[in-house]
């Protein structure tokens, strides 16, 4: 409180800048990607908008009892490098780039990016876990699709590739929040049918957290997980700047409880993603609420660290 | 998904453009007409604004588990000519614009334009049908004042005109979602004593949507019914682009969710209506919302026509 | 009916404009003031913007059954005077200002101005009233800081330099609605030493208005009591143009619910502060909601005064 | 500077409220309509957003050394009454109500309010006049159309109107700034036979202020003349705000000097029209530059008055 | 005028939609694809955007004297297919989308859409003229630098390939308007050094257009060229919605006088690109802009065919 | 090129963040203040605005032939603390802060924040030199105002406090670029009673580049000098962005030519101030003008240093 939050160049919740990752619990890093948008592109700009979006986020998180960034050695690890019009590249650079931080112990907090940025991300982690890891999606979509207009890498498809690529292990994932209008009666059943478990929106939205915390650790067990918000599975009235929005989605008080609940459960790295600046309110409120999101999935990190 | 789904003319959903309406189950039409309001004008771009925001919609509607855009015939018919300034010419426009429509068997669902445009639905409803049609209103506003000014033909008067012209049927009309500040108590009591029944906002969310539903149908009965959806009873954090917005509206999978309750009522036609895009967010959410509503009726009257 | 409602100079609900308060009970005064804002600013712009969001406010208000309008000598009183660049010169200059309103025995509804302006209102209570006053808030935030960077009038801090001034009475005040992260655990207990009680925004949800008005009449007794109600206490989605917003605030239905909880209490006055129009929507939704809670005041003040 | 400029209710450059017309030089007067547009409305809400942007006005105009607001007694009226959807009965109101002022012997300066704001003007001019009054026109469009959809009284019809009516003198009106596609090569050429000069807006630009002046002072002679100005002769960039936008207009600095030119011209009267605040700059560039044309009309009135 | 503009399914400038090509004089093409753009994405929606911006065109243009759509058969043939994330194939598809325009002896005025997209268009008319084609290109960037980070299909590349393609002309071809900090000195002597001439912007405000028109005429001459408009020659006040935007660009009267002196050019084909809706006002002004661009070169082929 | 531009924590032109100063040339330095705004409040952000604005800045500066990051060491040093809410407190802060860059002999090139910083950076020059410094200034205003409601540090004051304090030359100052209403015939009289010079904008953009070079260098001469950029001196279409916008002032072509003629002057130091953006445009236009300009000043630096 000696210096205005708003002063200096923008970290995520200020702070520290660096790529020394010695004794680094967890560091945030931006993947700023959007070539493998099907609607409205600019999640390119996601990482900035959160950064900015990050400015008030404090310590101590109330609600959970912690001092988030006081237990924890958290630093702001910059972007990885990617390549605009080249998704297939982009997920390789995405998987060497977080190589070394797996390496060095730290939890990833991905900063998205379109979702197509989870194939890199789930390769370097099953990579580093020796073993395919389970994923806990919370998304509008499942995003199992095989294929759009031809193109195979896709941010409506890192999930069917990352099961032929042996990276994912579908039967300790848990999708939730699924709604809007599909192609098909089988898109959904596609998903089940790789092994996948899901909970559409409305029975999300029914269950509540305590049901939801339960199927979750029942579905993940011991093995390594991560997890994966897509921030479209907020209604699109408190998250409109994201490239493929569906009506009636979750309350962000809704969302944070589900986080909330998974208190406990050892993540091995998270993302949140398909954050599009140029769509969100002049006041920036989706990057705000991916920000605060980033800052429970610390708490999670910190509970989890003990 | 061949094709990125924001290549080409924007009509509703990717539909055909055209008024050949041999076959045609369902006919998405827009009335571009916003001299009515009395304040915040713009619903003139809502035809194209809702037609924007479509641009998702896809076929299959899983959470009622029909082929929406695969089991009927639906087309997009282009927009009825109305006269801006002239409120009373193009009600008699809009009639003889449906007309042809109802006498083809089609569904139409109308796109507006403010709610003064209903007048012109009603006569052709009820012109067709041979009998005064019962109304089920979702609205913020009752819409039932008797002039605004001296002017007879405005957006709060709409079925005060109905029933005067006998086209309307209050006895088989459900009106839900009223909230907000009056110009009297009488308001609302006027709206009973022409025989309509009304459940304001507060009751609507207490009450839900299985209550709701029993109530519309036992006050529609058998005879010809229609659907007028307001997008102002909808909270504007979610519908910001409208003319005459109330704080403290449905959120809107509680409005989702009411209209899936009627599943299996015969809808002779619809309309969602007062959507104003230059009030809307950057993001377009007023439109794609209301495109959501009118696909919510197309899948009523697909589960209608079996 | 016979004007349109956008006619004319905007006063507050298009209430007669006047510094002449015989037979006054209410007044609605702007503070114009944002000097003491931490983060974004633009609040000293809120009573142009509240007051422009109130054209649609008419005079009945059904959810309560009371002609606010009719049945209350409502006035606006236009702005006071307050000095940016000078938080302390500001709260001399609005107690300075407040005091012949409430030596008319009108009621004043204030309209902000950031959060820093309470203390001079306070001041201005408790020379009226010859004692310390109660405090009904609603607030994302308790504001009982000490300094922040140095000063000591701040929009965080007036509640505890109030304490220090003898001008609040902790022991009959009750805060409510705080939420998001804190730089210590020992934000909330700070405010709770002082006297105060708090009830969070996760329990504040729970408990619903049933409970919510049982405590605050526990507390506040009969002792002379006023409202102060921070925008920020609803969500962003809802109340975007804000200076220091929180994600996962309350609804606008819930907030409306907890004051109409309130009816019978006769509040001295009330504000509703951190409007900060270069931060809202298009629509203007916050300051639209900023109208109504104003209105919902001036609502409770006409059930007090019979 | 003892106080805030943005304190206290939105009046005019900050104007006393008063339509008490004793011993007032000018009248700023809004009229909030805009029925009458064929494209995009909203110029309803013109006046309040021109006011809200004559706050930063200061009393001395350096360019022409003059002090405006010290020299002349000016007053902000009000709004003139009129009806929205009824364009035809809100001319009337219009002429009805300027009528008491230019019998007080005031300068109306007009705030629209669309276009078809400038018949009702001109008639009550010709009626205090005892004779037809000549227009200088600023305008992209010449509104010398016949009508719109068998509609008589539009936005682009006014001095076909006044013609007819013989309320204009079209042989001592000069109308300038018009560019942009039209419906044929007889549009420009029907306005030219009805006896108005036309300065096409290439030809304006090039010939520059002191050509126009001397064309504009041999047109009008020494009959009564009065100003309107169409903020859409302004480029799109510095007045997006407005209801039919034209691309390639004139600079402000342009614009501004023009009307300068015609310093030591007394003009019965002014307005400036088709301010659409919905499609204007955050910053309220529009407004902001409307409430400039207007000071500059005050300006010119002042000299005029000596 | 017997119907409003703002009537019907958008088409450019309410042209018919068809992709019937008998008789047809000039096809206005959408191209919505943006994965090659190295900032700011969203010109995917360009066509969507220019299209609605085209709403108020109409047939006649005074400034040339030509009545545009009456003395040509135009049509809008809808938008070309291409492939996001694949801006190789995109190419391709675009060539071949244009195959059967050129076929038709049809002038094809494309709406971009990124820059990339006029390789495309570029080998559809070497293989249509049977040589390669010259280029008069208005830009603020020469586009031919030779890859970015790896990617050679990319929008500030396709002069390059299209040399080395041999499908432009360079000895033919005139760029100007460029301006804006370079990667080094040699990037324009690179295009320079590729037999590209190019007049940079401030040179370009100040010759002229007569001096523009007569190196333009002289650079050409009588082999087949054609003409592509980067929106970002216009400054950014004007063509906010632009992918890469540079301060102190042409003004649109510049810009439109520049086109109309090239009356006479037979080109054989146009583009105007890089409108990224997502980031223009309020108003559109640059969908509006480019609209009316497209309209120019309407003009210019109305003139070239007599 | 082989990273995308937009990757990475955003500092100014994508240079490396650091406070070591040893052989730096010139420093880019946030002063993220905005308490002494008199209108609109904002520029607090207008750091974070720059920087972000400044991603597509490339080395090479083509219109004045210099490798602008490549023959000069220039770094971003981050922001200076301030104190929100004192203005006097901070211009102490932000002379204090300065001094450590000038010791080093780096040029300071200071984002504002609004204009009262000036001060501060005033008494840092002068410290630095030993003796008061001349001041070149381009600004709608000329600051030179006593007081604000008593306040004497705000932003219409600065350069006459720092004549009362000697730290500015007015014989070797040139204030250029004046325009709007004032209060009084006087104040811009009393600027020059106090020995500065003034252009007024009308007549700067007379004269042009040439002779504004020529009195810049007449008056300046052989002293200390360093150059103000009130960011509002630009036309509000191309910087919205700002406190207090003025119509009809320079273009940025103009503005930027009117900088370039000033090569060969060694300023000891720059500053771009009033940058508001909560007012700039969804391009952030405003910013990025800025940013440009605050490219010409380092090439400016780059010419003097050889």
């Amino acid at each position: 409180m000696s210096i205005p939050r708003y002063t200096g160049v923008r970290t995520f919740a200020r702070l520290p800048h660096t790529t020394e990752l010695g004794g680094v619990d967890a560091a945030v890093i931006g993947v700023p990607f959007d070539t493998a948008t099907s609607f409205r592109p600019g999640a390119r700009f996601g990482p900035e908008a959160i950064r900015s979006g990050s400015t008030l986020l404090r310590p101590y998180h109330p609600a959970v009892s912690v001092d988030v960034l006081g237990s924890l050695n958290v630093v702001d690890y910059g972007d990885l490098v990617t390549t605009p019009g080249n998704a297939e590249r982009s997920a390789a650079q995405i998987a060497e780039g977080l190589a070394p931080v797996l390496d060095a112990g730290a939890v990833p907090v991905v900063l998205g990016g379109d979702h197509s940025i989870v194939l890199g991300e789930l390769r370097a982690h099953a990579a580093a876990a020796g073993e395919p890891v389970g994923v806990v999606l919370l998304d509008a979509h499942a995003d199992t699709w095989d294929e759009y207009y031809g193109e195979r890498y896709f941010h409506g498809t890192p999930f069917r590739r990352a099961v032929e690529e042996g990276v994912v292990a579908p039967e300790r994932s848990l999708f939730a929040g699924m709604r809007g209008p599909l192609y098909a009666e089988s898109d959904l059943e596609d998903a089940r049918a790789m092994g996948f478990e899901l909970i559409q929106g409305d029975e999300l939205r029914a269950i509540g957290p305590g049901d939801y915390s339960q199927r979750v650790r029942a579905r993940v067990g011991d093995g390594p997980v991560v997890m994966s918000f897509d921030i479209d599975v907020i209604d699109p009235a408190f998250a409109p700047g994201t490239g493929t929005p569906e009506v009636a989605g979750l309350l962000p008080h809704e969302a944070l409880v589900l986080l909330r609940s998974l208190a406990g459960i050892e993540f091995r790295g998270f993302d949140v993603v398909e954050v599009a600046p140029p769509y969100d309110s002049a006041a920036q409120t989706t990057a705000m609420l991916a920000a605060n999101v980033a800052y429970e999935m610390l708490a999670l990190t910190a509970v989890a660290r003990g």
